[in-house]
């Protein structure tokens, strides 16, 4: 028995999310099904962080553990037939690799980077559809990046934790929360991102955090407004929830 | 009647391109569907650059001549008009502004940037489905780059010109080629780009060029092959057409 570990991209776009589902295509169920047309053998994968419908992944990690029987088998042959098997999907394997049997690609994990776009500009996306939230109205990214000054550290996370998330505490660290833009296209649009760093995150954390900064964005709510929030401890009085087209799992760090 | 000229962003996946065609979809076709619904009248658009079927635009030019009556109207409510109908389609109008009567998309650029991506890794894209050739082997970047050298400049492009190709003449300047990669996932896939400037284009002279390079990149050609091939003026010797879905417009330049 070997432990596979694989890392993974794909365009949430056309899955109702990481998690197998009885009724909707799911990433799991596409990368499973791979596994399967390739060694006959019906396998369950584990995740990093699930990541709900139409969230994006740029380096999603999963891991299983296969007995391929006497001929010894290369990460570079692994990920080539599977992706052989995947090519009609919009998930592919960047990267098969062994790993010891104590690895888990959800516990093991040190550090998760999320990446959050906005296309800020009047027209909406046409190339990248689906693959940014599109905001008109143009946002205050310096009080947006002073208003994030308030989330980065040890906190209780209530505000920012969806009424369905099945973490055990609402108490997380989060070690970096950077927000930055740049020209997006030859007329003046802006492409904002929010980038975070932390172990681990609360059930729709991300995109609660990108939906308060777009108020201050806006200029509805102070930056000292999202303190006042984190500080309630109330999912009520935090903002909206950002849709998922604008998230990214971009990378998930191990020792 | 006041001349409008459209800065316009697309995805070419859906389109048979720019040229208005009785039986396909067109870029053209959905903008001038765009400029009726809003206005009630026929218009013709007149474009900077026509492109292919599955080529992409970051900043496309068109121009055309409306009456509107009475009202002044904005370039920003053009825009967000023309968008407003445009909005199931993947062709947007980043700007509209007015124009000298004398302007025309065409004939008064006197510069335009193609951008020519490269995914260059194994496992094939996902999230950018479409939005660049997918190269498997490993390209040598340097080599491309010290062949391109030999096309930068004034020359006769025969090599690299589509035999329907309806241009006057197989003459013209290649004021900058450049070749560039980088970092594209977190397991070490390479986006190359190679960026082309000039005042106008043969047909198929990007794509020709950009399949050319990749016999370098494979260490099929040698740098100086590329020399060659060009001086022989003879489409037969040059390297393949690449294909459309990693061309982009990127920009149109005017006075």
């Amino acid at each position: 028995m070997i432990r596979w570990k694989l890392t993974i991209e794909y365009k949430g776009t056309i899955y109702s999310g990481w998690q197998r589902q009885t009724e909707a295509p799911s990433v799991q169920q596409a990368i499973e099904e791979a596994i399967t047309a390739f060694c006959g053998q019906n396998i369950t994968i584990h995740v990093a962080g699930r990541t709900d419908a139409g969230v994006h992944a740029r380096g999603q990690v999963a891991h299983f553990d296969l007995d391929y029987g006497g001929r010894a088998l290369s990460g570079f042959e692994l990920m080539k037939a599977l992706n052989a098997h995947l090519v009609t999907q919009e998930t592919c394997v960047l990267k098969a690799e062994t790993v010891p049997d104590d690895f888990h690609a959800r516990f093991s994990a040190t550090n998760k980077l999320y990446r959050y776009r906005i296309l800020n500009r009047s027209a909406f996306p046409s190339i990248e559809a689906g693959l940014a939230w599109h905001i008109k109205q143009p946002l205050d990214v310096r009080s947006m990046q002073i208003a994030a000054k308030n989330l980065v550290g040890y906190h209780d996370f209530t505000t920012f934790r969806d009424s369905e998330c099945q973490a055990k505490s609402p108490m997380k660290t989060l070690d970096r929360l950077d927000i930055s833009a740049c020209d997006y296209d030859v007329a003046g649009g802006v492409e904002i991102m929010i980038e975070a760093e932390g172990r681990s995150f609360l059930h729709h954390q991300m995109r609660n955090i990108a939906g308060t900064l777009s108020l201050v964005g806006h200029g509805k709510w102070k930056p000292d407004d999202v303190k006042k929030a984190l500080e309630a401890k109330d999912r009520t009085k935090g903002g909206p929830t950002a849709p998922p087209e604008g998230l990214y799992l971009v990378r998930v760090d191990y020792e």
